[in-house]
């Protein structure tokens, strides 16, 4: 891993749909403030109500996102190539809302929090496009809690796997966290509970795993799976036993 | 009701969040877009999916918010005096993100959408305290999700009510919405359930309720039950059964 390229910055402009409508002097802006960070796999990169220095890009690798409330450590996010964390810390005043860890190797782009507060201030259309893009976050958590609330253990997996299946090489293809009671925590499954649906969605032949790929072969069985709900009730799975035990867990 | 005089509009600054950080010419400019609004008990304000046209702060009375997935209806709060709801479909470009229904007569004073988003390039600070405002909104959701996957039935009531509790008069009160159903939707428990705790914390002598009114008696008590996830961990309650019926449910 090294500091990218010209190139390489280019194309960060293209697969971070935060910075991808931005104009040629607003991005100016932005590369020059921005630099290059590297974390490794377990390491913490910002924690829950530490005051917010930076937000972050995910050039490479994955970082999980966890809360941690009283009696209660979950994870409520994975954040891959392209996408962004810790932005909605930097206009709070709260410090970061989560803790960001690295789940394996990460190569990341810091944007940090004064001189972007700054820059929001001479370009109006960048604190409008990042009001777009937290509002847009916000209304995506609020579907997601609400079917968590709502949903049973396949149509968790099932709603999961859709949401961040993106096409690449005309199938739809999703990369699991390397953890998978990560993924079961944030489903509020046991991991018991994840692998058995697993199995059972190969089964039928609606995926196809390899390593920590997951090929939807079906995207319309999965989609059924979760229109199932109209007609089989199933009241929601309790939390993993992990989640509840006096002690904060591991997540 | 009639059109707040000046009096009652510099009250309003005062009292919705949002607003009271405003300088004298953003204040001038707001005053200039925003207009009265009436609603009636059950009249719907606007519904999720629908283009964004305004967004609202409460004057008087008192608003739920509904979300509608396939095969789910669920209340996702309320918006009282001095709250707002709709700003963050201003920005998100997706619509409104839930349908907001009158629960009482209301007074609501709309600021209309694109004269609102001019502003804010107008007044780059205006943009600034918005974003911090939808970020404090995001986080605070990202919490109570995580709560409600997690708590059990009493812990869920005692974490709203003290969540929701105001002074007042030297006192803690909190205002019920008029049909206790909404509220049991909100916490994902059935409205027996919230009838058995509510009696349970009067009896208790931690609460008490006079009509719509709980006085918060001893806000330590409440802290406690939910301090008490820490060591008699419970599985969180099942979904109302009316939220998981075939049909789309009543919320």
């Amino acid at each position: 891993m090294g500091i990218p390229s010209d190139m390489e910055l280019t194309e960060l402009q293209h697969y971070v749909p935060l910075f991808s409508g931005c104009s040629p002097r607003e991005w100016q802006g932005l590369e020059q403030i921005m630099a290059p960070q590297f974390v490794e796999a377990g390491e913490i990169l910002f924690r829950q109500g530490e005051p917010c220095s930076a937000f972050y890009a995910v050039v490479h690798g994955m970082l999980k996102l966890r809360l941690e409330e009283p009696g209660i450590r979950r994870v409520v996010g994975f954040v891959q190539q392209g996408g962004t964390c810790g932005e909605s810390a930097v206009f709070s005043g709260e410090g970061y809302a989560v803790t960001a860890v690295a789940v394996c190797d990460c190569e990341l782009m810091a944007i940090p929090a004064f001189p972007f507060l700054r820059l929001t201030q001479r370009f109006p259309n960048l604190a409008l496009r990042m009001l777009g893009w937290i509002s847009q976050r916000y209304h995506a958590h609020l579907r997601n809690s609400t079917r968590l609330a709502m949903q049973n253990a396949d149509q968790r997996v099932a709603a999961w796997l859709l949401h961040h299946a993106a096409p690449r090489a005309g199938a739809l293809r999703v990369i699991l966290p390397p953890r998978r009671i990560d993924l079961a925590n944030l489903l509020c499954i046991t991991p018991e509970t994840l692998c058995r649906i697993m199995k059972r969605l190969r089964t039928q032949g609606l995926v196809s795993v390899e390593g920590d790929i997951v090929h939807v072969v079906k995207p319309e069985g999965l989609q059924a799976i979760i229109a199932g709900m109209r007609e089989r009730p199933h009241p929601p799975e309790t939390p993993p036993r992990d989640t509840t035990t006096p002690r904060i867990s591991r997540a």
